[in-house]
């Protein structure tokens, strides 16, 4: 490949992409440690949530959108939702002939180094924990590890109901949270990108002694290693007048960039509808 | 037309559609009050929830639902969905050959008939209070009559999670209907099809002066009259031998056989995955 055509292909694009906004905490991450990348961001927001169903359909609508932001000619993909980590990430490494990575074995990872008592908890959908794909990462690399998974399926909700500091949120997290406690965690995975919202609460329940793992930043941290080993690195943020950043969703754009607007510092223009179920 | 086509007709199902388990409370109206017909139901699971989606986006689903079930050779369609009754329902009328009835239009009557100081409450998904639709109906018949609707985001997660008696559920009740206290209101619609799991919850909070109506028990008896007034109805109930219900999904068949088990005292024996995108 020449100089030329070797720019051209780093100044593409990342895909970013989730089940709806959640992912946007990844893509916040990214625009804060990889300042010169371009993101396309695709949130599904016409069939959100992926947390609560079966993996045949979250690998399908996970095929659907690859294959969309593969026509926005992105350089890699970042699957930045648990729920298709857990189930599609492995069948669409072999599908897909762009560098792709998933926010499991970051959060994973970064869970290992945090640990001392090697005890560690995962909180995450349904689909996530049923997957039981924490565990088993996590034991391949540290099998002394024990491994306690809670699915917590009323988290996405209250999150997005705006209900982050709640008397109604602290009476669910402590349900949820209660079996990790006693099992005397020292680290607590948030396996869901929705879940860093209500970081305060889970943090206030859990106590000071348990360190709490946000797989977000170290998805990024592992982007920019993967760009770098790749030469895919782009080597200067892009010139006024070129769009840093573009949004596309599967439905209802002006509540998506509500949401949006709250949890980027970064103002979103505007966001795009397309038919995914077309790709 | 010859008798016997006639009868051919008359022995074909009857349509039932919902966003996922919801619209089983009417289909289990229907099999009360209509004990002779058949009912092919499908439940959209790989999308659902369709309350917080908009309007574009729920027309869309509901026409390929409807594809679906015209492939069923079905007599007759009932939007047990009233997200769907409030967008679709319309769109649905002018474009199917096969008469078509929502929850709508039914709940709106009977909290007419209901009320005595005209002032009627109706609480449903964000994008059934966003139609306005239950205020426009009651208004074209019942031009005194002051309406409230008030969206509950929280309650389908919650039912769904089985938290039907719960701490939890009374605060978020007691939250989303505070407003129609103060109001005064003497009759309550349950404007979504997960509510009558809740109803004591909402009948407690509310008191006993309040009338709660259930849409599901309206639309049954409207699709009687219905297949009378049409010569559609069933002049018998089908021999041993064939399958009076049928169930489909877009997605997790297990998962909606648990929870229509414990919404229906007719064991359902199986529901079939089906790929609702291509229709």
């Amino acid at each position: 490949m020449c100089e030329r055509e070797q720019e051209a292909l780093c100044n593409r694009p990342v895909g970013v992409f989730d089940s709806g906004v959640g992912g946007l905490t990844v893509a916040r991450e990214i625009m804060r440690q990889l300042p010169n990348e371009r993101i396309v961001y695709f949130g599904d927001t016409a069939r959100v949530p992926y947390g609560n169903k079966s993996r045949e359909t979250i690998i399908k609508f996970s095929r659907q959108i690859v294959r969309f932001l593969q026509t926005q000619q992105v350089k890699a993909i970042v699957v930045a939702c648990n729920s298709a980590s857990a189930y599609a990430l492995e069948v669409l490494e072999k599908e897909v002939d762009v560098p792709i990575i998933g926010v499991i074995k970051s959060g994973a990872r970064a869970a290992i180094d945090a640990t001392k008592n090697d005890k560690i908890g995962v909180i995450a959908t349904e689909a996530t924990i049923g997957s039981g794909i924490y565990n088993r990462y996590i034991k391949e690399h540290h099998p002394d590890a024990a491994v306690l998974g809670k699915a917590c399926p009323l988290f996405v909700p209250l999150v997005e109901e705006g209900l982050w500091e709640d008397p109604v949120t602290d009476e669910i997290a402590g349900r949820y949270l209660t079996e990790l406690i006693d099992v005397g965690i020292d680290t607590l995975i948030l396996g869901c990108t929705h879940y860093p919202m209500i970081r305060s609460t889970v943090g206030r329940i859990m106590g000071p002694e348990v360190t709490l793992v946000n797989p977000a930043y170290e998805t990024a941290h592992e982007l920019k290693q993967l760009l770098r080993e790749k030469g895919l690195e782009s080597g200067h943020r892009p010139g006024l007048g070129t769009e840093l950043y573009r949004f596309f969703v599967s439905d209802a754009a002006d509540k998506f960039q509500k949401f949006a607007n709250s949890i980027l510092t970064y103002g979103i223009l505007s966001a795009k509808v397309i038919n995914i179920e077309e790709f």
